[in-house]
């Protein structure tokens, strides 16, 4: 059956996450009945990444196999079509060959996590944005940061019922700039532990508020320990920005 | 009375505007109603630009009169705790002479106006920018933007309800960019007609689209007709950015 690869883009707000489950609507849900309206046909809808609930994604990737070569713009507006009124989008549908797989295939994943550091509540930017008030110094965030790049047993910035096999990644970006009142955390890295963008964040707003020295994340790191985590980042925060291949 | 300049951001969706009317939540009446519970004091807001329901603010300005020379970082703490959980902030408040009029001193007015050039639907972006799906020039767009710079009769491009006293205004910037699908304009002056830069943009589209030439618009300027507008833009893809005194 001809396979296709899907470029998704949501606001994970209204969701449970990216993966069905049973306590409320989810992003994968959501593309498995656009499929079931489009072509009849109840498909297994595999993504790159598992976003949670409250995260948002900018590229994320799905492959799905559909009995028809349809044309892909066709696949893109009818997907569309039946999704709305909710605020998922396909920006792309691609013919790719068959051992394509979303998930295994993928050579490297890039996330943003976007703070705002400010004392006035976010208005455009709720549910977008993380706010924190006291004054972060983003260079010494970002010099820390530096700290976690390479192979690493990333144990400490690691949910407790994260289902990796292993704890060792490697970390290949994690840079933060700032512009006015917005600080920009990009992470990237062939895969990523669960909650390991947002602990890593969480962390790092430590040291950018004073709390934390740099020596402070590198002994966390080492400490290979869930429990020396400074915070984790609240989910609304993170965009998955976009799937190499 | 101290008179206070304040800074504010907002979301524009769910208000019939800046202005206070009968139909509908304002955001100077939940600015007025926070004032209200903040000093027990019932005032006039008054706002340097009239956004149109739907518009948004990144920097609109207001100056308002209390009857006690409160610290600012207090005013701006006090106004957002009163707005919660409306999508209205106070970035900032300032201390100002006398003879502020947040309206009447502007010495120029910012506004930016988002377009995505894409099928497919918004999804973080629904009701914070215009979808356009036709594929447009942006450069072409700017090129012609460049023709209606400078002191114009802007009849073509206002509002048949527009009250201001004459249809001249002097334009100082337009500028169209574009970032991958996002197309930016920019419109710069001290002061705009009621709903010109939106009608400004909505027929530059019509060039960008290839609907009209450069002469179509230079055509539709000279007109000093309001049927010549190419069309109105939505008011979702506007936020008044900024405003210089």
């Amino acid at each position: 059956m001809p396979r296709f690869k899907l470029t998704i883009e949501y606001d994970g707000t209204p969701y449970v996450g990216w993966q069905i489950q049973d306590n409320g609507p989810s992003i994968q849900g959501a593309l498995t009945e656009a499929i079931l309206a489009f072509t009849g046909e109840r498909v297994a809808v595999q993504g790159a990444g598992r976003t949670d609930a409250g995260v948002h994604a900018l590229g994320q990737v799905a492959d799905v196999d559909l009995a028809k070569d349809w044309d892909v713009d066709n696949v893109r507006d009818a997907l569309n079509f039946h999704l709305r009124p909710q605020p998922i989008a396909a920006l792309k549908a691609e013919r790719v060959v068959e051992d394509f797989d979303a998930r295994f295939s993928a050579t490297k994943r890039h996330y943003l996590y976007r703070i705002f550091n400010r004392r006035a509540d976010l208005t455009l930017d709720q549910n977008r944005a993380w706010r924190v008030p006291r004054p972060l110094d983003a260079a010494a965030m970002h010099a820390a940061a530096q700290k976690l790049i390479g192979k690493h047993d990333f144990t400490t910035f690691r949910s407790t019922e994260c289902q990796a096999a292993s704890p060792v990644k490697t970390l290949d970006r994690l840079d933060v700039t700032r512009d006015g009142d917005e600080l920009r955390v990009i992470a990237s890295a062939r895969s990523f532990l669960q909650h390991q963008v947002r602990s890593m964040v969480g962390s790092l707003v430590h040291v950018g508020g004073g709390k934390w020295r740099e020596a402070d994340l590198v002994a966390a790191l080492q400490a290979r320990d869930r429990a020396a985590c400074g915070q984790v980042a609240p989910p609304h925060g993170l965009y998955l920005v976009r799937v190499e291949y």
